[in-house]
């Protein structure tokens, strides 16, 4: 076990919502950016923690895409922080799964007193780049950020975590121009599509059907654990399919938290804010032992079994 | 010290050179992109480790840009280098030092058993974004890729790493547009220069002069060696100041590796090109102490000791 302890968490939504017949969902306006939800998501993050950025000797973006080339979000976000002179500024990303990727791996370099009290930040602004004529993905998406403070710990932290990358899903979730392989000034609004957001649904369903209850049973097996050991599923906010996909997978309605309807999928911030959302509303307390549960584009599983 | 050891390296360069002056620079031709220039580093890593990609474990992306916004680096080198199926695949970065970080990171993974043999792999193609009106700049960086294949050691490993970042630095190096900042679309030819790689030189070896040598200093003392412990030092191939920065550090030429004129700055390659070249070169020997010292866009530092 990793001996770390989430000491503090916070999230940030734009302050507009649409509705697409009983699914809110959230669509920043007015100045709203990726940076400003993360940072907002991140101080609140360290006021529930009760401490200051000032206390932070690591910064972590596990945001799914970038504010702007280069430099990496961290920075970016460290910058707007006012983080204190020298704290370290990385960016981790495994795209919708990136918060849980990053806090399995800044779990070592905690445990091993590398680093004392981390900042994990997530959150994307899909809003920008929804393709409107393709109405299962734009109806599904929402911006928004979280964020979590992780600190070394005496008796909680990660019994075990795991993940996998199956690289033939690679093109079922895509915005496939806008890096080096087809630069921005490539743009024209005749190629718009290229730059925006592609999901094939029913491909994503296929292949997560195939493998993720498969990893579920050896990730169990090899840690040494069962259903019955886990108090609460946090799993990524896929769709409104994902009670289809929980029932398939042998959880039970009350044992994982689905705020697809109220909230959509926040992309790199699903994870986390469903997190923060469950603590919140007391669906997650201190001592619980949490499945944290994300797919991503990839196709990419990530696994990460706790004591919170 | 956590326990690892490089047991292969590679690189991949475009075919095509430029001249100016005495320096020679690499820049991608006829189809050669970010993506072949790191699976081919990728591929030569593995051949020259003896292994092949089934013997790998876990794909490491150490770029400082991105390929295609979604999904991230290490999936899209994943499928290229059909890598099988479920070994994760990991983007980490802090710009130029990305390497650096990764290095540094995965070595608690790999020291802990999470994982056997990881696969790093830093590449960029600057070309495609070098403003042709900043001459300093636009001579100044090749194209490249570099990678490395990591293992647990018994008698090597990283006796010591550090990292700082000041956002102080954040619009000293930068690419502002092509992000949810400013997203593709938002591009014509009048705003051409806010999707090209922007440096104020005289900026960046302010702040680096300002507090790298501190950083060493601080690093050093906490690690407990000393200049004479050693063997090589690999900077970053900053640019043709390099000898200047060295000698301000207190460096002799005869032990730092520079490469500049040869082949410019490679972005997140050029620390671990420089590494390939100098174990090439025979200039790093089995059982060397080497010193990676990176600086980053952020303005990251990025300082590694270890045994090869």
């Amino acid at each position: 076990m990793n001996n770390v302890e989430i000491i503090g968490y916070g999230y940030s939504l734009p302050k507009n919502t649409v509705q697409f017949g009983k699914q809110t969902r959230y669509r920043s306006k007015d100045g709203e950016t990726q940076l400003s939800l993360c940072t907002n998501a991140a101080k609140n993050a360290l006021s529930n923690a009760e401490i200051t950025i000032n206390d932070v000797d690591c910064i972590i973006s596990a945001c799914a895409v970038i504010i702007q080339p280069i430099p990496c979000n961290a920075a970016v976000i460290h910058n707007e922080l006012s983080a204190p002179n020298g704290v370290p500024a990385i960016d981790i990303c495994t795209t919708c799964s990136s918060f849980i990727t990053a806090f399995d791996m800044v779990s070592y370099l905690i445990d091993s007193g590398r680093y004392n009290t981390v900042l994990l930040v997530s959150g994307d602004m899909s809003s920008i780049a929804l393709p409107e004529d393709d109405k299962h993905v734009f109806e599904l998406f929402s911006d928004g950020a979280a964020a979590a403070v992780i600190q070394k710990s005496e008796t909680k932290g990660i019994i075990s975590a795991y993940q996998r990358t199956y690289s033939q899903g690679i093109n079922l979730t895509s915005i496939v121009s806008g890096g080096t392989s087809d630069p921005p000034y490539n743009y024209s609004p005749e190629r718009d599509h290229l730059y925006r957001f592609q999901m094939n649904g029913l491909g994503v369903a296929e292949l997560t059907v195939k493998v993720l209850k498969r990893d579920f049973e050896t990730f169990m097996s090899n840690a040494g654990f069962t259903r019955d050991d886990i108090d609460v599923i946090v799993p990524h906010q896929v769709s409104t399919a994902l009670p289809s996909l929980m029932k398939y997978m042998g959880f039970p309605k009350d044992k994982y938290l689905n705020y697809v309807s109220d909230f959509g999928n926040m992309v790199s911030a699903s994870v986390p804010f469903a997190l923060c959302k469950g603590i919140e509303l007391g669906r997650i307390k201190k001592g619980d032992r949490v499945l944290l549960l994300g797919t991503a584009a990839g196709l990419t599983v990530n696994l990460l079994y706790f004591i919170y």
